[in-house]
């Protein structure tokens, strides 16, 4: 830890500038006092870009629209980049009122603030068919919000093989792969038996019958014979985005 | 229906050979009795070769091996092939005794006795890797006992595409294709995607984890976007050998 | 495979009308590059005829009404049948708008264009219920969208057991037989101890409480002790009938 | 309720043999202590036979040979009938030891001491399959012990859907019917259609895969499309027997 | 069987009435001709009253109003009793505007004639809670249709112990006892353990969180530590209903 | 149990007031009739607040307004406090009409009236994130209801980890704390390896795809590692609040 | 926290006894290294008796026999109590090698040693049925290793009512009560039902079929009409007593 | 692609060295033929490394020790990285016997051959308690056999949390870190909440009860509200090491 606040507190203490029972109390309130917002009826987590690398994100569900308005308000106070998942049309219209230079994604049901600076690294968003864009959509605009390069295939479920090995050369070279996929969820492990870096398979609830909206997709990803498969919730876009990115950004400021 | 039987028994009557109340207490037995085999704590259907095309088959499971030797005795006097599946060893050992002929495979555990013609049709039974062979060796038994054609692919699973691209030759010209595959179960959906006929899919138990004992497998393949795949329970490599080499069967039938 | 266009590009090589370079691009592309339709926001499989055996179909859920009318009228100009499921309301009146001899069912929420030749073959469709139509004349749709001879048979439950013993003799001879019902699924198994065909049973969501929206048929169809019952999907009348119309479709293209 | 013993009580209170504090004591006392034997680590409810109709049934699982004994000898001691349930050999070996005039079924793998009675009413119980029998034997037992007349129909699963037929007369007239089956458990439902009496059906755990233990017979039960079918629970052959002997019971008490 | 109408025949052929060829048509068309009366586009059965005591009982859900009012002009034309449940307000104003005796019960959502006789017999139906009721009211109607005497007993769930112990003199004496419960479906058992009679327990779907729509009483009630308990499926207060009417019918129907 | 009403009624039978037949008709009834209010459609059991130290709460959902004005109506005549939960917006607008001092949440779907006395003992209510509030608020509405102090914690989900350790200082001393949360449910194992009082998680249905609406978070609650966590159903505000509140108020009943 | 320790470390910073950067490399280190005890192959946490109460139990399934008695040497090394719960044979014989005082219970699969100290409080354990011990064993195991007055009461499961109405005296005044149950659960509800206590309910994995291992039982608690019952894992004897116990001690540690 | 032999292959076409149908026949073959090794009753895809970058590992269940062992020299006669895991004592033996420099891991069920290079980046692997270790190493083996850096902590679960406190500096700095745990699974939320890098979460089937085999903590896991949390199979440590492996090598590889 070594952390440069206890040091100057020290400091000060001994430079007399400071009761013991003064310095106590500070001590034991910054150690425990983390800097979250406190806001009218939620509280915001503005520590956590410093912590793990990138701002909290809003999950607007179940928030009220001047919730979010407050949230994105004091995000961009704080100079951090701000998204929304899960956004309504209430919720949406609110934020356009207040907001000009917003991001809307309707169909990924997003809003975002990004910071301006050239995309890093190359992450491909692959969906099997076209009910599975809103949650591909998610995942993109996760990684625009993040800063990461990212390009959208659409259409290449196992059902007509020849069009997925079309696509293989603009698969190759990625850092990080997301597959969404509905009813059998076959295609990560097909992606996955080809390319050589992490896929990251994002089952949706596409599908009817013993789909069991998701739960089909789930477990077929969940048990990938392709090793280089990982699984994130059913519909998480903005997870699995947010892990490519992840993976992108850590590769790319290594070299930067 | 035009049975027969009826037509005699009525002409019997009106000859004068059989009182009214007899004729009546024939008739009646005669559209109740089937031609079953009481044996000694069990019942043997023998008029289903006739009803479905194919004799009854022994399901060996929880049935004594005297019982197994007594059913098989019953089939070879009637005439009729004979299968058992799932059978246990000492069962195995009974009927090994017994028959001198009998064909016997212990990976797939099943014991048979067939009809001498030649095969016909030709149906492909594709197993997703080597623990799935038992299923697909049950499969294969039943065909032979059926009297098909077929050939066993192994080891061609979706984490390695290559291997089964370099298959597709083979699989051309199928009357039916019987897919035996655990885990994710994507097989069925990537074979129906490369071919023009039926696709019967069989689940197998391989696995560990999520993949329930064979559940994630039946669920992939229930929702598999390819068109021309069905399903059959869980390791029932016998079902989905029986159901292709009826497909085959038929179609063959017709030509001679 | 001996692919005649690969044939043509070597003698074209061969014959000094193309670079080494352009040929081994050409090979390449071709190698890759699948008929695929690009369209505004979906592709269209038009290889799949020639693959498969029939034209890709139209899963029309999620899909904007422009979006199913375009793909309608590549398929027209490409020359194939078309057959979208799940149709909505607006999407019934779009392709209503564009094309005059659309064929439609309501119940079954389908529309379809069919190529047009004689019959062939003969399916049987047989739903337990009242309730259980809409997935039977799914079935019935695709059937006679693939050119396939089919009849209905309802209500046929085995509550009342004499009402299928009646239907018997029409059942026989089929090249196949769909049978849709929800509850306990116990109608395929009866239906295959009568038959000497192959039995395609679809689950439907007919029930309540412990019928669980199909899951109790389903688990009931996939355990039959009839061995000539495979099963589809929930609900997946389209997919019964292809497999049925695909069994019909090569029987009877051999005799032809 | 107008209990004898409380008549008693009071009487012996205005006749001045009880005190008053004693008579309430005695009274508060009665109204709450059963009959209950209170044996070495159990106990055992002698009230059971008056309250319900029959003597508490010993679930022998788990418990050590020593007590299921004595559980025995203090029924014999009251003069009650006495069945024990999922006996093993070791508690059959033990209670062999003792009693000379046990009547022992190891399929069903029950002990029990009948009173002796012509037995009363008639109940059919049916198995679908022979693998099904250690269940109907189990119901048989309990029907035994209840002093009910009972027969067993075995192997008349839909598979072979004219043995049923064969068996239709023996059914008719029954007080009730237990049926017990696995796999799809569709046989319920089969006779249920063709009879006037309650069926009780029992699932169980025959079969493999999808079969679930009995949970695919155990939800084609319970979804039963015909009306006069009740479930129990899988395996609970003990349960439909009693059910089916308390429903014979009563109709035959009442004419006697 | 020995058939009255098969013996006319036979009769009528040796009268020389018939032709050989006629007689066996007639013969084998009555042998699978059901008396069923086919309607617009649905069957009815109207055998089941005699081959099994009581008529085909209308499932409303999912026809139109003008089947339901086709099937009860039917059963009326026929002189049986008409029962229709699930009936939606939609079906209920059809069936008034056509009917002016019909007895309707919104709580229930039934509708039914029934014949005019003195009810025999007495069935108490037992609701755990004010919401248990619709499902208790749909038992209560099957019995009143059925002509069983019944009454209905509310509010007397196990939180309330003294509740239910106030009502036993109520249930002694009944032929059965319906218990309808939600939530933890203890109900059933509980009433079980203090009377001498079926118990036919039907969990209704009445909770919430892990009540799982009536699962978690469904599963309750088939491990009931109670032997006098059976169940009936989630919701099925007409199954329910119908087996305890069946019960006290054939109770009673003896002794007159 | 010594029931002063049983020696009243023996000196008055004593004394020569009473016949015996009617002492003792008097006695049984005692003895099963609990002091129930009959309402119009339901029961109230007003022995309750006796018996287990507070009063019966009306579960609202189905009960129709006038029910649940009834039941407050006679509670209040009672002199019992009153809670109602799962409130509609109709029925809140009936209470309104009638009581003009009830207390309404109408986030937490509530009305009470309290009794007057100052509040005992402290229970922490503590929710991961803001979508729980509304369970949570239901917590504290009937802690409110029991006269048991109480505070509220929002949003200290464990992915902002700082943010609960800010909080533990407010945890001491608690008698008891519910912690309410969705999605994984960690968070009271989180809180519960911190503190030394009893933890009452109830998982709530906030989250998506595999929280299955609740039952994730059931999961992880019950196989919380920390050993001072139970649980109760899924968005069980109430009971969690009521099992928290019943720990605080006999461990402060005793100091007083 | 106001932690005394920190205190020191300032005043020997302020009074030169240690520099600026010990001082601060102390500090943080105390902050975040708990008093564990790092093991041979695990870790044992020694602050928890401070932090929670009471020690770190050990879990012992999986645990080599010597971790086990290391963790009891240190245990009994810190002064403080010892608890191990299934423990296997071998580590019983290990234990008992090593300690000559330690309490083994086979039935509840436990080991321990307690303080030396007057039992505080009085919790009930019940426990349905004889099956059912070994989880109440082991809640009285905790509740005698914590100091907590306990007893036992078997056998009173619900279809014996009159045995639980027996044993109510014994059930008032209690602190808590465990009831622990299989089957369908109902005990629980019914004990909470009449007493003012809260109720422990822990669900055990006795029965068989649709009991699912406890899961019935789980849900037939989770759902318990009665609100003063809380629930742990199935077959968790050492969490519901733990539960009970922290309960009681609480209490009882208030008046003393 | 601009495959090299393609070039090659037309070359020698134009030079005459090939006929056009040879050319075109070894250009097919070419294309479909992926250098598989055909072994005795199984396939080696060698090809595998340079297409994902590492080898195919050997899953040893249900193969036999000598398929085992003839994959092992196939590996090593390609120099490819050999892994097995789920390798039984008897597949152990027989590569021991073979092999004299053979890595085994008897508590991971691991046997492999690395690669003699330096290790290479930095991977955190975690283990909540001492029964996980077996899934933690199986894990780290992984990650040896891929050449990278990685460590062990153990013992760290959420019910002792300064415990996870006090490991937080190894943590900082790490490429990916995999967290292993059962019951609720809580740990890999707790510690994503802590770090900024990639955590691959991989569930165990350790704990009882509704633990149900690992599936409490799947469920868990894929719920968990941190951002940075992907999830593998149940017990699946070599896929979490594999993906840990993977974002590790190709962070680092870049940099070298």
């Amino acid at each position: 830890m070594s952390d440069p606040h206890i040091r100057d507190l020290l400091q000060t203490l001994l430079a007399g500038q400071l009761s013991l029972t003064e310095a106590q109390r500070q001590l034991e309130e910054h150690l425990v006092q983390p800097p979250t917002a406190h806001l009218s009826d939620t509280q915001l987590d503005l520590e956590r870009a410093r912590r793990c690398g990138f701002p909290e994100v809003i999950y607007a569900e179940g928030k009220t629209p001047a919730t979010v308005v407050e949230l994105f308000t004091r995000l961009r106070e704080a100079g951090q980049a701000a998204l929304a998942t899960r956004v309504s049309d209430e919720q949406l219209h609110a934020l356009h009122e207040r907001f000009s230079d917003l991001v809307i994604n309707r169909v990924a049901r997003t809003a975002r603030f990004s910071l301006q600076r050239p995309p890093q690294g190359r992450v491909m968003v692959v969906a099997a068919g076209t009910s599975d864009r809103p949650i591909a959509e998610e995942a993109l605009e996760t990684l625009h919000w993040m800063g990461t390069g990212c390009e959208l295939i659409v259409d290449v479920g196992v059902a007509g093989p020849r069009r997925l090995l079309a696509e293989l050369p603009r698969l190759e070279g990625a850092d990080a792969i997301v597959v969404a996929a509905g009813m059998e969820g076959a295609l990560p492990s097909v992606v996955g038996g080809w390319v050589d870096c992490p896929v990251i398979a994002v089952p949706t609830s596409v599908g009817y019958g013993a789909a069991f909206r998701g739960v089909a997709a789930l477990l077929g990803m969940l048990n990938s014979c392709a090793a280089n498969v990982c699984v994130v919730n059913i519909n998480a876009g903005f997870k699995a985005g947010y892990m490519a990115g992840l993976i992108a950004h850590r590769r790319h400021a290594d070299q930067t």
